[in-house]
């Protein structure tokens, strides 16, 4: 059987998690690993639909996350996570929880997340239109100890992805 | 890769969703199926606390659990679902959704369940302190169509789980 991990990515809207997590998924299933990508808002339309962007909120939405992350992992699946997961504490209750679990920090600063833009979703924030919005008046808790950073603002795509690879081998996920 | 499969169990508090899944669950193990019990209580723990047992609620519920046995399922996993499921329409819209989906309708007589009341639910929802209980002020549709049905009332649990394992060959679902 293979063994399951929880790589969980975390970091602000716009520094890259679902692109590089979509990539990190192609190359693991080509080395023959099972993985299933749970973004932040397919979860929230599937499981969490109806919750605010509140703090309880937000710590119940990743709860839930968590739990289905497990549920794969310890049936040999690759669960990878890619909401922004902004708070600390609830990251780090998860990892205390579930085995083999795997933080990505996704590094880019405000910045640069926000000059992007991808979604439009900084502009509307800044507008007002939407609340509680990470990075702008909500707060981004970085990780003390992921076990993997990618600082999407020095580094691009290919050297990301191919450092959570090699990561993932280092620590004795993939051989 | 093993064949995965969504086997949803449907049936009155009482029926023997959960004794008889549970010990389908250890079957099925032994023949090298991954397995992942989605135990109604659990699920509601985990994925959707501070839902009711209103109808709305109870669908949002079971649509839940539908989308995290898909996951299982598709990931060759075994995914038993042990919810109540009372209502016909929403079971039938996971069952349009996703693949290899199994009802297994556990059949017993209002009577019956409320005679055995394991967990002492009736006793409180006939004095009235629960209340949208099923088969007292809720109603329970069965299924239609179901692919395996057990009547508990008239089989003994090694019967039930003698029948969903041969059922489940005959299916193809199991070799």
């Amino acid at each position: 059987m293979e063994k399951g991990f929880i790589l969980w990515f975390t970091g602000l809207s716009g520094a890259g998690k679902t692109t590089i997590s979509k990539i990190v998924a192609e190359k693991l299933e080509k080395r023959g690993c099972k993985v299933e990508i749970l973004d932040g808002d397919i979860v929230r339309e599937n499981l969490s639909k109806g919750l605010t962007f509140s703090k309880e909120d937000r710590d119940i939405n990743i709860r839930r996350i968590g739990f289905v992350a497990h549920l794969l992992s310890r049936n040999g699946v690759v669960g990878i996570t890619a909401a922004i997961s902004p708070y600390k504490a609830v990251r780090n209750e998860i990892r205390e929880m579930y085995e083999n679990f795997i933080e990505v920090y996704i590094n880019a600063p405000l910045e640069v997340c926000e000059q992007r833009d991808v979604k439009g979703l900084y502009a509307k924030a800044r507008a007002g239109e939407i609340q509680n919005f990470t990075g702008i008046d909500d707060p981004y808790e970085p990780p003390d100890n992921p076990e993997i950073t990618c600082c999407t603002d020095k580094e691009n795509l290919d050297e990301s992805v191919a450092h959570v690879i090699s990561s993932l081998e280092k620590l004795g996920y993939l051989t």
